[in-house]
């Protein structure tokens, strides 16, 4: 199957004309390229999903200028379009969609999307200001692009998940946005195109986060003699201390932050907190990398495997 | 012909799918109710415009909290459905959105569209704090809901018009913006839902506006001799200068502001300047009213009509 690539947005609409007056649905997949299995899995569950309905899977590739808040990370980071393509041939997808930042961003440009809220100024929301007005801003035009069915977003970016339902939702998209399970190396590195400005030495050291995330998992959900008692929030503050300390056992990492909330709401750890999110970030040299789990801690330990 | 009045998203959309499905065109024509000619005219010409596509004209009817600084104004906003309806049969609508605003603003409600740019801190944007963001983000919302081809929108709300079309542009959405000449008075007073509360006394006074802006128009337009070669913004500001003395000539009136503007830029008035728009805003009592003219300064003092 050949993939179609669009670089202009009324070239793309025209392609996309047809489909939509035909009722056939659309699957997004938004990307900025340098294309792993991860986003292989996204396309490929899209592709699965819409083919049914005869419908039809769109990746866009474009690295967002406006949701890095660092220069220097936004000129390093990969671009690798020939390999992209054949990526999204392989995994089923139909068109790519990869403008210019010109054509997003043309001169003047100045309206965003942006959210209120504590949650938005945690985690990468901290650690990145201004980095997910920019993300949620591009998923909104895109949206308004490709006008897809269903949107496809990994769960290595929890936060980016969160906020971007939470838009959808306030902002009375009709559109549903699917999270996917986090596609892992063996030693459970979370894929990332980021992950290719490794050294060696940094890519073996960056096993430490699954580790930590893994073992902080386990703790949260252990009813241990004498812990059954305990409450929630105390819990999580002992798991976010082992956690911080299994990062900043890594000689090679630099940690950013480590952090358990309430997946549903993203606000404190309660005592009706049933889901727990254990979110990590940190540094190997100059690349920055996220993780996340799931700790099921309302119903008895056992996790939640709908996820 | 009968009007459907809608309370629920999920109702309005159910209602719309099969339009929507059939690719027929949607015309929406948001506004706050206490509908007057004014509307009528949007709606009128949103029936006239969609029915050679066998489209459907959808009037939302909603005062939308969030772009009201002022509490007291909020509660006092005219609510008059039953007429409005009435109006909206007469005009030709075929759907009424009418929700509350906690199907619209259901709690935790926290994303926005906002707009950077001076254009935004100008006339309206100045003086209301926050008010153009809350009807960017109403009416993105109500763009999504309702899906439609084409929005009318009264050129007597300039500055909105002028930030909708932006917004349109700028998040790509794929609607066109149409602005529709105001309706007036005899006495060309412009028509608005808040002329209802205007005491006797008052509303025999809101007539300084226009006279004010008519006169400045001409005065804009006018190549007199000797004035021929004065730059446009010294121009501008003598204009403003009249405007500004006209009004305040008026006992009953007490002036929000008067300026003129470029009309495609909404930045100051400059030699390269085509199209000057001329906007007043005044308090008559506790009713703040606003209005506006464009003056043809590019051509030969020619008014451009296709406006």
């Amino acid at each position: 199957m050949t993939v179609e690539v669009y670089r202009g947005i009324d070239e793309l609409r025209s392609a996309l004309a047809s489909v939509r007056s035909a009722g056939r649905p659309i699957g997004l997949v938004p990307t900025m390229g340098a294309l792993h299995r991860g986003h292989g899995s996204l396309i490929s569950r899209s592709a699965a999903e819409l083919r049914p309905e005869n419908g039809l899977t769109v990746v866009s590739v474009f690295v967002n200028p406006i949701q890095f808040e660092d220069r220097t990370d936004l000129e390093r980071y990969p671009r690798t379009l020939d390999a992209d393509r054949r990526l999204c041939e392989e995994a089923g997808a139909d068109i790519i969609f990869a403008p210019t930042a010109r054509e997003i961003y043309p001169d003047g440009f100045s309206s965003f999307v942006d959210m209120e809220g504590e949650f938005t100024q945690k985690l990468c929301g901290r650690a990145r200001p201004g980095h997910f007005r920019g993300v949620l801003t591009v998923v909104c035009k895109l949206f308004h692009i490709v006008g897809p069915t269903r949107a496809y977003f990994g769960e290595k970016d929890a936060q980016q998940l969160f906020l971007l339902k939470k838009m959808a939702y306030d902002l009375d998209m009709d559109i549903r946005i699917v999270g996917c399970p986090t596609v892992r190396e063996t030693d459970g590195l979370a894929l990332s195109s980021r992950n290719a400005r490794l050294a060696p030495q940094e890519r073996a050291a960056a096993g430490c986060l699954i580790r930590a995330l893994k073992e902080g998992q386990s703790a949260s959900e252990d009813r241990l003699p004498g812990t059954a008692g305990t409450a929630r929030a105390e819990r999580a503050a002992s798991v976010r201390a082992s956690l911080i300390a299994a990062v900043e056992g890594e000689p090679s990492a630099r940690l950013d932050y480590a952090e358990l909330l309430d997946a549903e709401t993203f606000g404190p750890v309660t005592d009706e907190t049933g889901r727990v999110l254990l979110a990590v970030a940190a540094f190997f040299g100059e690349t920055r990398l996220i993780d996340n789990v799931i700790a099921d801690v309302g119903s008895g330990g056992k996790r939640d495997e709908s996820r």
